[in-house]
């Protein structure tokens, strides 16, 4: 395991040759070192190789005169605090750092600095360092590093990409720095990305590799693997494709297969066509479903023509699935896309959540006013207003759990708009016997809250009631998005907590008067 | 394309000659058809190879005379409805069908038959549909099938299911099912999964496959070449392991690397060490995670002594994704896990859905009791009332989007617990903006409604002061979760609401009688 110490103590001549005569002695291997003293106080950084008991180690190492502190941690995400303490006083070390980190996990250092010591950073780093840094990095990182970095610079530190994630990086550019730095780039690499960068990103073009093996139906097998054993470039290793002279896909061939049969064998006698392919312009989510459904690692992308473009890898696609889920998971919460929690700006935090928070104050001025409407039954019986959060809590969690299941349902495919009277009537079955097992339980309790049993009774109905419409409205809501060619989560949310506000609200006052009045009689 | 077609038309002879002969006319391939009548009504349906114009084909079948209704989808899922109606009638016929559709389509049609019909359907299906079904069915559908098929035919059904597959049904069965399935299979089969068994199914054991190609040191390449190309039973096929004696792994081979090199080479000479591997234990979540960062499409399973077991691949952990994932959003949406939404019993949502509920009415009774110590209040200024719902509102949808953005930095790994003092600094500065741009829209909203400038005054500073304590309590609940390593999604979402609607009536109440007490000085 490599692991990274952070060892603070009075800053004094010989403390950084005791600490790590302490760590070889203890047999941690140490890589690297970096120091520095502040006010007195001393501050030192390691990274060892070690494979002991990490709390002896520490102990041994505060057993030392003078020191004050120790900290650990292995090298990665979970060190990245500690080394971001060390990068921020003094950013020429990242270059040597970043170099025994894998990218995401520098970035995840890069993340935990102040801005000014971000943009200190990038300068001193290996070009080839910040490419690798920018194939995985937040858009606001990328936004950063284009403004420090001369367009000359940038396209050095991309020049070794591959081309998939060149043309993501490319793509995330403002175009004018996109301009400049393809200019700067080999030629060679330009031709390589440039019919990639006619797909939008979150497409089967966009999300593409080019550089699979393909051959021409007459070529020998013998031929192939010839290629494939002296070709270092492909991204695809285990499956080349049979293309004719116009460039029409005819099929594929799993490599195992190659040694199986006679070395002059034509390449098109082993072509297999049991594959699906998608069109450039399929969106990566329906890519990224196929091959969940139809358990592949590879999908190939023919344009109109029937002619192969590229293929699309399975790993390109993890990256889809994680970041389409957790949008919708953003988007049902209530929070406009946001890339990475700590790089995002507080204004940009800002901005995406001030949406939803006015949509609810349009939606609420309908409450309010329905409230309003009955003041004077209020002044009359204030103990009404107690349950007010009963019911819209309980209008919303219900209408809330219908919208997640269904949004799930039709995500997953389970579900099509075909099926909404299938949708409502297991809605309003599972909503019959929540509301009949809700009712009594919300009269008992508003019973030993109010001791008023007419008000009680209000308030058991009308659960019973918002429980019943939220349930069917919040079933619904998806659905109808789905029909308007409108993404579930998107809308689903903000509104069914408000429809259910407004809903349970004038069930609950409608409810109350009538039972109140009738009581009063 | 193969296409889906119902037809309903008034019973006569030649209906279904007709319409035969309609759909030939229009190069319509016919490979599929089933028809019945039902109270002087004819029902036709058919699958036909097409590639042109459906509505042409749609138009063609209307014209035919007496035919009253046509209606066609492509073969999959979004016809499980179309096929569903025609197997509730005549289940005989699901096993020809079956053939024709992706077990995980097929499951779609099974999934919207009532349960009279799905336990009709089970016993005439081919048994190796069965099997191929089960491998992809929610637990509702494999738990039917399993008391509705003897052992003896359910072990027929799965003996030729690959292990992984046959060890996640073996796991879903009850235990004594289990027991005597495992009794009926052939007893090599039986000696596969054994191993497999012994791990819980969410952990990496419990994924892995087996059937991997592994090698001694010594073995020449031109043996593993032959081995690769004489076996078919494999399910790794680009990659090959280097194993010792006592089975303990050195190292591993990408294929392609084993025709650049002399045939008598021995494969130890080409083992690369730059793997990953994991302990049969580990988590499935944290097996995708490690797969996602790394880029890779296969891990090895290693146990404590260093000996090779298997290897996840990224299929299975693609089905992992997605469930964890869209798990943590029903979490989320207050919904415990539901595997199909059409399949889920209403009785099971039921319960999944109420113990959220009841946990809610146990937390407002808390704002019950807060808001009846005010009725006095109250009473007097009843328009008080009529901003309980903003005030819950905006408390709760900015909690709740605190605790999505940690939720999800912490589930991709870019939070820590050590970035406590990070978020609370980001989500205080993040909601202050709020609060300064949310008041004063406040302050004009309850002045619409009330047009009382001391309420309007008391709605926009409780606003205020909610949006800050919701947000900063958002942002702590994910983090205290993973502190008491607790899933950060199941604990946030129910607390979030009634924690803020606490904070929320507590500071409103309390603004509101300072300042309506202030004013009337």
């Amino acid at each position: 395991m490599e692991l990274v110490i952070s060892v603070e103590g009075i800053d004094r001549p010989g403390l950084l040759r005791d600490v790590a005569s302490a760590l070889s002695n203890n047999d941690a291997d140490i890589i690297y070192n970096v120091a520095y003293g502040e006010e007195g106080k001393g501050y030192l950084l390691f990274i060892a190789r070690y494979e002991g008991d990490v709390e002896a180690l520490e102990d041994a190492v505060m057993s030392i005169k003078d020191v004050d502190s120790v900290e650990s941690a292995p090298l990665g995400a979970e060190a990245a605090d500690i080394i971001a303490e060390y990068v921020e006083v003094n950013p020429a070390i990242s270059g040597s750092i970043a170099k025994l980190m894998h990218p995401s996990d520098f970035i995840e250092v890069i993340a935990r600095l102040d801005e000014d010591a971000r943009r200190k950073v990038y300068p001193v780093m290996p070009r080839n360092l910040i490419g690798a840094l920018l194939a995985e990095a937040p858009h606001e990182i990328l936004d950063e590093v284009s403004t420090v970095l001369k367009p000359r610079d940038l396209a050095e530190a991309l020049a070794n990409l591959d081309p998939d994630d060149l043309v993501d990086v490319l793509q995330g550019l403002k175009p004018s720095v996109r301009k400049a730095v393809l200019k700067n780039l080999p030629k060679a690499k330009v031709d390589e990305v440039r019919p990639l960068l006619l797909y939008p990103p979150e497409t089967a073009g966009g999300l593409m590799t080019t550089k699979v093996p393909q051959y021409l139906p007459s070529t020998p097998v013998s031929k192939v693997i010839e290629d494939l054993s002296t070709r270092t470039d492909y991204e695809i290793s285990d499956t080349v494709y049979v293309v004719d002279e116009d460039g029409r896909l005819l099929g594929y061939v799993n490599v195992p297969a190659l040694f199986k049969v006679a070395p002059k064998l034509p390449i098109s006698k082993l072509a297999r066509k049991d594959y699906v392919a998608v069109e450039p312009l399929t969106d990566q989510e329906e890519v990224s479903r196929m091959m969940i459904k139809f358990d592949i690692t590879k999908v190939p992308v023919v344009d109109e023509g029937g002619r192969f473009l590229g293929v699309v890898t399975i790993d390109d696609v993890m990256d889809v699935l994680i970041s389409e889920e957790s949008e919708d998971l953003l988007l049902l919460g209530g929070v406009m896309r946001v890339e990475h929690y700590l790089t995002a700006r507080i204004t940009s935090l800002f901005k995406k959540r001030l949406v939803w928070l006015l949509v609810l104050y349009l939606m609420e001025n309908v409450t309010a006013r329905i409230i309003s409407g009955y003041t004077g039954f209020i002044s009359r019986v204030a103990i009404l207003a107690a349950f007010i959060p009963l019911i819209l809590g309980t209008g919303g969690n219900a209408g809330n759990q219908s919208v997640v299941l269904v949004t799930r349902a039709l995500a997953l495919g389970e579900l099509t708009i075909r099926d909404v009277t299938r949708v409502i009537a297991k809605e309003f079955m599972t909503s019959a016997l929540l509301a009949f097992t809700l009712s009594p339980v919300a009269f008992l309790f508003a019973y030993g809250v109010s001791f008023n049993l007419t008000v009680s009774l209000s308030v058991s109905v009308a659960v019973a009631l918002v429980v019943l419409a939220a349930s069917v409205i919040g079933a619904l809501l998806p659905l109808v998005a789905v029909v308007f060619r409108i993404d579930p989560a998107v809308i689903s949310a903000p509104l069914i907590s408000t429809v259910t506000d407004i809903v349970g609200l004038t069930l609950y006052f409608i409810v109350a008067s009538l039972i109140l009045g009738i009581a009063k009689l």
